[in-house]
């Protein structure tokens, strides 16, 4: 049930109203890696620069992530800067600096050429099929996407999207790529396009999910401090992604089930993730209080049959 | 178990980007009396100009709701006018004609002062007092408002909300009555003014309850065709407000269970009231269509405990 992740690993330079924090660990990969962590073994594909420090790697290896995939090269790792208001669903990129990011070409190490579960980050569609072509049969592909490939190389993009069993974008980008403004038709023309099950994240505002089985929707946790929602999404991701391969790993043979808690998940996870910068609350986590807290979200969300 | 609702009769024009309805039956009180007939009887107190016809009172007594409380003076009736884009939850009131509204001053018949619970609609604080006042101790207070009133009579308002059990609002209105961006922070502070409950209402990105047994969220019913967003919001107020009064008059003694059960209720008819304009699917909806999907907003929702 091993998990086999491909994104970016960085620098975050993150202002919200609550605070500053200055090149601290981020990246989607990095976020992915940790959640999907508490779950099952993880392998990471990334590339980081001669800046990378031993303090970050030593966090990934806390969390028994396997790192033979990332590469360490000559020059900068990529660094994202940004700034929230008190909206924490929107946000302005002050600067982004790709650096080593930029010529990134994933290379899976042999060892990894036989994981059961694929998360493609958020990269060039071409490079998310070019790592397909390097693994054997997985049981479950997933994926994220943005804007930039939606627009940019939307063919490229469809060729990848044929190939992946699960896509995980949120309601802006699930809008973009279909053309549909309501979420139910945009779910059912991405759908046609290859993932049998979309999941579409909202922010605050939760997430929709639209699969063989029908829809499912879940509120977001309803938190009073909200410090930095940077890496939400792809904590999310990982949250989900790691407790879909460790239930069916284990056995879970209810797909519909499965899925459903592994939404939920991915939202407990995400709801830890945002009360701290960077990976900081991530790393201090355990399973106890992640199983406290999907007890919670059920407490939430709960309500009785007529 | 009877609901006294006093607010806004008017006639709507309405345009969407799926077509346009002209002056057409509308106003707070209508969507809010129409949802709560399902549940419980419904005295109605608004007022109406002589330009109101005989069709839109038959289609109230239809549903059994009481008209002895609304007047008809010399003058037009309240009309409003709005656009929507795609983006159906962000709207443009395109004219206001308060029209015999504007010195609409409730008037509470004799046969109403005993109603057990109250719904004071979107009206100036003063008023809504001014209907308490004319009542005998109802069971249960439930209140709409609006920004204009938040800005423009906070003093009133709050000497309201002293009176109120249930405040239902929207998330921007809640975030301008408590100066708070954080919905948690902000659902205090408004409780500690007087409302033991506080339901946030999201439009299409459901719902969340604040209450003494904690807090409750709810997700929209996830919908293919949304035509008409206008009246939503009253809609899910008479559905709550009606399946309460119904549930704690029938004996439901957990007010949690009920609470619970009246928010997934309120938002059931509203999923109704957006497949059409005006009050035209409420009109013709049964029981039974209303049962049926408040099950499958269970299904909708339901995930395994871990």
């Amino acid at each position: 049930m091993s998990i086999l992740v491909v994104g970016s690993v960085a620098y975050d330079t993150v202002e919200t109203p609550f605070g500053r924090a200055e090149r601290v660990l981020g990246g989607s990969a990095s976020f992915f890696s940790v959640a999907a962590s508490f779950f099952a073994p993880v392998s990471l594909v990334g590339v980081v620069g001669r800046d990378f420090g031993e303090k970050q790697l030593a966090a990934f290896r806390g969390r028994g992530i396997d790192l033979e995939g990332l590469e360490q090269v000559d020059g900068d790792t990529f660094h994202w800067q940004g700034k929230y208001s008190y909206d924490l669903n929107a946000r302005e990129t002050v600067r982004t600096d790709l650096n080593v990011f930029e010529f990134f070409k994933p290379r899976i190490p042999e060892r990894y050429r036989r994981s059961e579960y694929v998360f493609l980050g958020n990269i060039d569609p071409v490079l998310q099929r070019d790592v397909l072509d390097q693994v054997e049969r997985p049981r479950l592909v997933a994926c994220d996407t943005m804007n930039f490939w939606i627009s940019g190389q939307p063919a490229e993009l469809k060729k990848t999207l044929e190939r992946v069993d699960i896509l995980l974008i949120n309601d802006a980008e699930a809008r973009q790529l279909s053309g549909e403004w309501n979420i139910v038709k945009a779910a059912r023309a991405i759908r046609s396009i290859g993932p049998k099950t979309l999941i579409v994240k909202k922010g605050e505002h939760g997430v929709l999910m639209f699969s063989e089985d029908g829809s499912f929707a879940a509120p977001a946790y309803v938190l009073e401090d909200v410090f930095d929602p940077t890496g939400a999404g792809d904590t999310f991701a990982g949250g989900f992604v790691g407790y879909l391969a460790g239930a069916l790993g284990a056995g879970e043979r209810t797909l519909d089930t499965a899925l459903r808690r592994a939404v939920i998940m991915g939202s407990t996870l995400a709801s830890f993730c945002v009360e701290a910068f960077s990976l900081d609350r991530l790393l201090r986590l355990t399973r106890a209080e992640i199983d406290d807290r999907y007890r919670l979200f059920k407490r939430l969300t709960f309500f009785e049959e007529l």
